[in-house]
């Protein structure tokens, strides 16, 4: 698809801590910067300058905290809910949100709707690995706090198709997140998914292949490219590791600030260090994608700068590109019954 | 207890993956700089020269890839097994092994039983907070994959004992990992712990207070004292910040190691680092513990140095004088029908 004949990535200017500045800043910068179309999406009159940028008017704003069912049913001109209804009525191509992220499921859930076939939308979250060209995909890291064996597969589907149309993996190797290597270790879906999975039969359509189960430890290695797991676990992994990096961090940089000479120290190693920082910065991992519906849907960090929505937005063209819609739809193939 | 009255702590010679020469250079240094007695458990003939420390022989050892339930059944001459049953026949005060985790909590469970009242044993893993003097305590950290309510609830009032008597902490802050803050996020199981926890009774006893719902991101912050979750969770999590913290930290060491100048800079900077590095190195936590039993069981670190197995001594030496074992068992009280 050419820039020319390309639909506007639509923007929730009023979801995250940092909006609407920062989005409308990120908005424009995306346009500017990658030459793509936006469409910002809430209240006109506290937007700002947008440059020029076109506005779909949203009276309602679903705030961080707000009950995401509830919000998505009563506040039916929210800005989560226009942006979704925007793809939904083709007149874009992707929805990029880094406001309340259950909100953002349920609005994209409720008004793109599920591809044929797909069980539940998972969120895929690219997990940074130091020294590796690509992260690994861990999913559901939040969309699902009970899941059946059977989603899960979906979910290693979904996910070796996204590691392969993102990062170009051509047999992405999917794991199992479970306490132990063996088959029978694990909680009683880890051990029926196991089953499910080392079948094979999941994996044809999908061109990914299951190399069993994976531990805590792997998922920031380069062993393995799909991290399949249900969403309670997944949510709690990925918070587990935001925390525990921002903790060794920041006791890093208080050891740099120890002395004159460690300072001096510091200064010399920041430039070797800033590839690092760079690739552990949530905004610049592009956020997470929410697989499964039926149409692409970004969920960025509630922290988002304006480079966070800029990456939010490449990421979006770059899978409208690849039509990984059209690719998870033809993997999970409708069941008969349907 | 004074030294010469004390027991000595029985020390597994054919655990972990240095055994048998780490574990008896370490149980020799915590004899000669702990001044704590210890008897050695294992093959007599392939321990080498134990500088005068009394051995139990044990003529099985117990791989560390077996099958816990099975080899503990089956191989009742094992040194894990002789190590329980010699704290349950009064031959030794504590067991510390570096072994197979699963067979560790096997062997102790048998042979020393459950303390009146206590559904199920659980890991209490100390989890370091950089910048922070006292670890937090995450339990269950993997004894058992599947928990109903009522044993979170145990696990609750275990690990504010464990916290108060090994890390002084008068009034213990108890968390329940969840998924969100909301006492409606997360999966059933800890949506009815939330319930149980936060009615209250359980704390009394025990001395801790409920703080409600933690996140991922809080259990290497300063802001919760105990952190409850089933064992699948918790071990997931324990992984994943091993796993974590070690790709980290080979990261910035790789970029220390970029050029002459930043090597330069490393060498000022490392006495700063120490403390931390320190801090997260696993032989120096002193293992985790299995709570909930008629006895201490100390599990270390697989790949337990000598320093680990001083550590693991020094801290089953410190839980036997303060009668943890004791004070769990007055905090659970049986049920009226035992």
């Amino acid at each position: 698809m050419t820039p020319e004949t390309r639909l506007p990535v639509a923007i929730d200017a009023m979801g995250g801590d940092k909006a609407p500045a920062e989005i409308v800043a990120g908005a424009i910068r995306a346009r500017d910067e990658l030459g793509v179309p936006i469409v910002l999406v809430g209240r006109p009159d506290e937007l700002g300058d947008v440059a020029g940028l076109p506005v779909i008017a949203a009276s309602e704003v679903i705030a961080m905290d707000a009950d995401p069912g509830k919000s998505v049913r009563t506040m039916k001109d929210s800005s989560l809910v226009r942006a979704a209804e925007a793809v939904r009525d083709g007149k874009a191509c992707a929805m990029v949100s880094a406001g309340n992220t259950g909100a953002t499921m349920a609005s994209a859930l409720l008004r793109m709707k599920r591809l044929p076939g797909v069980y539940r939308p998972a969120i895929a979250t690219p997990i940074p690995c130091p020294g590796a060209d690509v992260p690994t995909v861990l999913l559901d890291a939040g969309a699902n706090a009970e899941c059946s064996p059977e989603w899960l597969v979906q979910f290693a589907q979904m996910g070796a198709v996204y590691a392969r149309h993102r990062y170009g993996i051509d047999q992405p190797r999917v794991g199992l997140l479970s306490i132990g290597e063996e088959p029978t270790k694990g909680s009683p879906l880890v051990k029926e998914t196991h089953q499910l999975l080392a079948e094979g039969s999941w994996a044809e359509a999908s061109g990914g292949t299951f190399v069993g189960n994976v531990e805590g430890r792997d998922i920031m290695s380069p062993d393995v490219d799909v991290v399949v797991t249900d969403g309670f676990t997944g949510n709690v992994v990925l918070k587990t590791l935001e925390g525990g990096m921002k903790a060794l961090v920041k006791a890093i940089l208080g050891a740099f600030d120890a002395d004159d000479a460690t300072r001096a120290a510091g200064d010399v190693l920041f430039p070797a260090l800033l590839p690092l920082y760079a690739q552990l910065d949530p905004d610049n991992t592009g956020g997470a994608l929410l697989l499964g519906l039926n149409g692409p849907c970004i969920i960025s960090h509630g922290s988002s700068s304006a480079t966070a929505v800029v990456n939010a937005v490449k990421v979006a063209v770059e899978l409208v590109d690849a039509d990984l819609v059209g690719a998870i739809g033809r993997t999970i193939r409708p069941e008969p019954a349907e």
